[in-house]
């Protein structure tokens, strides 16, 4: 098996930097519409043949040295009790918002196998296909993203009903966070027992809170779930997004890996970090629209400062458009498996 | 008159640190609804008489040291030759999009008197009415952000249209962000002939920039700006929002004074930014739906940590929410008065 992912992960010596790509199956591929135009969104999260179809699209295309589930951070708050809906043009709806005590008691931490088993059939579906030819990631969200779009019904631009919760209702927050958290615990078990090879933790939001809120609100729910999960034996991916002034803070979460927005110099973040932590990123999405030799002097400046970290995963710092020219995330995997054999 | 805030944007001694909100004039207060409730959002920009009048209410109601006359960065974007249209939910929509050379080509540079001739007005009825009570501030965006919406045509999730134009059109950008450059130089040399007695410059997506894509594609124009408005004589303060990779970038600005959100601890911002430079914010407009005792520690914090600055504004991190109570933007002007008159 290609195990360079995973060496970098826990900061093992490699002979090139691995790469994967945030929402690596998705909607560039053209591959991916085909399977896609036959489903709507939640089917094709709920369907494991499907799923681990637009999995392996990737890894055949574009050479990435790791897998990611097919899947979406909200679908456990379905598990949960409660409904959840995609809409066209406004993205994630949940219809009707967790805002009091009722609503949260009425919240179910799910049986994974039971009320999520189409996540870790494709699981086990992949692992067959890949016969471990790369590790495959497992993921969910972090419990203070999750809480936002069951709090503010979906997305938000300024959280002001789920920073209300924090702020008005501190104890009703906190009974919601460990729910979530509860339940997140158990689905990631389940991710790794039936065979992901390392985990994410998708925090899509926390850069919406400064350092001592996410001290206090979200981060500890975080290290509560990694804790958890150090008997699971995978590596453990926390993506705390433009989270430039958590760094120090998202560390303590226990994660081995920490992402990076491309908002940061990957360079300052390591030297922020130190040696106890691998570090996954962090390339502007946007600049796969730069001509190939721009992009490449990109790529290379990354690989350039990230030979400081313990151990570099390269990916985009956030997910790729769906506006990417497929043949330039290639180029990117290509750039970054060459550039990084020659350093 | 009241210059407490116009000496800590200078850095010169003060015996309490003053305030201002961003967004004060707007949807949080009642008498602004009766007000704009006669007109459209930009009919108000327009019309000198009632765009005074809500400037003029946060100065009364909330007892802040500074106002700020009420406008909209994109004004000068429809001085410019572009059709501007406000939507009830999609917010601001410019309907033919700038993307190439033609629409470029297109853009004049306004003389602001004759184009834009309602916001001096208003800046002129102000300082009459004002009657040196406390100082004007005058605004505009930066070049940046202001591209952004004409790019995109409006808000913008990703910027993948202001990118691809910055990356794959690099002198097309320049000549754009030039014309845009020229325009906001001689409308804030206008605003203050007119009597604007301190100059805000809005950066307000600057933060989708890493740092080096802010200091090649950004920052110049900022720089030009800032370096042609000197002989003005008024304060200037730059807020790249969202900017905490930026902040030494944003320094070489020089402005007088940076604004800064709330995503950062504002003594880790003043350590990194020195003593030749004061700064702005920075709470949480989310922590006005804190009870009164927990709001006062937060203020407290940042005029803690503040002391340490070269000259501190109070303000909000980010433009204060349409749904916070009026009685707690009052509560914060007073705590903020009160506790650094004790300090």
């Amino acid at each position: 098996m290609n195990t360079t992912f995973l060496k970098a992960c826990k900061g093992e010596e490699v002979s090139y930097t691995p790469i994967w790509i945030m929402r690596q199956a998705g909607r560039y591929l053209p591959d991916y519409h085909k399977v896609r135009s036959k489903v709507t969104f939640l089917e094709l999260c709920k369907a494991p043949e499907l799923a681990a179809e637009v999995t392996l699209q990737p890894v055949d295309i574009l050479g990435v040295d790791a897998a990611i589930l097919f899947s979406d951070i909200l679908v456990p708050l379905e598990a949960m009790g409660l409904t959840l809906e995609f809409h066209e043009k406004r993205g994630p709806v949940f219809p009707e918002p967790v805002r009091d005590k009722a609503a949260v008691d009425r919240l179910i931490v799910p049986d994974p196998e039971e009320k999520l088993g189409y996540v870790m059939d494709t699981i086990r579906i992949l692992r067959k296909e890949l016969k471990d030819k790369v590790p495959l990631i497992g993921f969910s969200g972090a419990p203070f993203t999750l809480a936002t779009y069951i709090i503010e019904g979906g997305s938000s631009k300024s959280y002001f009903q789920t920073k209300k919760m924090m702020y008005e209702a501190p104890d009703l927050w906190a009974a919601l966070l460990d729910k979530i958290t509860d339940c997140t615990i158990s689905y990631l078990k389940a991710q790794a027992a039936a065979g992901a090879q390392a985990l994410q933790i998708f925090d899509s939001w926390a850069g919406v809170l400064g350092p001592g809120d996410f001290a206090e609100y979200a981060l500890p729910y975080v290290q509560r779930i990694i804790g958890e999960l150090k008997g699971a034996g995978v590596p453990i991916i926390y993506f705390a997004n433009n989270g430039a002034t958590l760094l120090e803070l998202a560390k303590t979460s226990g994660a081995d890996v920490l992402g990076l927005d491309w908002r940061i110099k990957i360079g300052d973040a390591i030297a922020r970090l130190g040696q106890d932590v691998s570090v996954q990123g962090n390339l502007d999405p946007c600049a796969l629209l730069l001509p190939p030799d721009k992009l490449e002097q990109r790529v290379a400046k990354i690989l350039e400062q990230a030979k400081a970290a313990r151990g570099h995963v390269f990916n985009l710092g956030h997910g790729i458009l769906p506006e990417t020219p497929p043949e330039k995330a290639k180029l990117v995997v290509e750039l970054v498996h060459r550039l990084s054999k020659r350093m």
